[in-house]
């Protein structure tokens, strides 16, 4: 029992979702945990704030270690609970380059996804531009048709080949976010083919956000990217 | 010698001097290498995009390994050359924690750095806003003080520590950028003893931008900052 570990955190958010895979993963059940609502804005509450001065979510601690940004307690769980649960960092050179370089990739995805979805969120009233919101949806069209083929390439039915890895991890909460804003799933069959495999995962299934479970109708801004 | 690598890089580049830097620290001479303009948008040249299809430097490959991402590349060689040169990643828990941790928060540090320095070439004319750029510079501002902070709060010369480590070499290139930019000495005092007591340290030395170093002069958008 993790009873050591301490996670803040905001249904939906990839980075935050991505640190509750980890845990499961490394079979870290049973951590202190207390979930904050965006459109409320808790994230910039103070107990956000004691913990994670960005007031930013996810705000993680392990003991007196913090750990906030979602990468880095991921690489950190993994460091520290190497042989207990999922072995998520493959020792075969050729999958650990690729598990890596997926990795990083998946944070220009996210950046991509991100720039379209919360255009409006971001960039105030009298900053907004259609040719940046079509230049922002090309980006993002370019970007998913880049990992539909890794996924046509690919060796296994993971990112970085045949088995479960950190780059899953990281990068599954963006492809999910990205079908819950209504990608077309006929449109990239090789990216909702993935997508569906990994739903019923345990770690994956066990922390899937709960506001997509009691609001399963998601948005449809992406329906043409 | 490191006769099977290859990288391709552009002067002045905090992602490609993070992999410079790495491969020194791993005692990685003599790979292979060459150098594009950025300004004649050799990025985008076949050579590079054979390697790189997204048209970025670094395109760094070991063997057929291709690990295009300076944290990716980073990661592997820490990982792939443990015991040769310096050890990059602290085994104590806490020294770990906190170099991940500022790992991750140095590629938030570059992204609002380069918010300001590109402004003008990442937004096309008739979308720039004054208020957009006021709004980058006070993020910028914020940004740095934190960092100014944490090495107030340091428990040694080093962003994780004791111990010059993976955290330094990915972050201190975008220091180094900020400095080159004209961000102000006296302002972030601790910030600027830190960017003058790792000028010399072979790998940084060594890998040091020849553009900066052809022309010393570098320009003054932050010094306001």
């Amino acid at each position: 029992m993790a009873k050591d570990m301490t996670l803040l955190w905001g249904s939906g958010s990839p980075p935050c979702w991505r640190v509750m895979i980890a845990l499961e993963e490394k079979n870290l059940q049973g951590y202190n945990q207390k979930v904050f609502s965006f459109e409320k804005m808790e994230h910039k509450s103070k107990e956000v704030m004691d913990l994670n001065p960005r007031g930013q979510l996810p705000a993680f601690k392990h003991g007196d270690k913090v750990l906030n940004e979602s990468y880095a307690a991921c690489m950190y769980l993994e460091s520290q609970f190497k042989s207990q649960g999922s072995k998520l960092i493959p020792d075969c050179p050729a999958e650990q380059a690729l598990m890596y370089q997926r990795m990083f990739e998946g944070l220009t995805l996210n950046q991509k996804m991100a720039d379209v979805i919360y255009y409006n969120w971001k960039v105030p009233e009298g900053e907004r531009h259609d040719s940046a919101v079509k230049r922002n949806r090309e980006a993002l069209s370019t970007e998913v048709k880049l990992w539909e083929r890794y996924l046509q390439k690919a060796s296994g039915s993971f990112l970085a080949g045949k088995n479960f890895s950190l780059a899953d991890v990281v990068v599954y909460p963006s492809i999910a976010y990205l079908y819950r804003f209504g990608l077309c799933e006929e449109r990239y069959p090789k990216l909702a083919a993935y997508y569906n495999s990994l739903k019923d995962r345990p770690s994956i299934k066990t922390s899937w956000p709960p506001t997509w479970l009691e609001n399963p109708q998601g948005q449809d801004l992406l329906k043409d990217i």
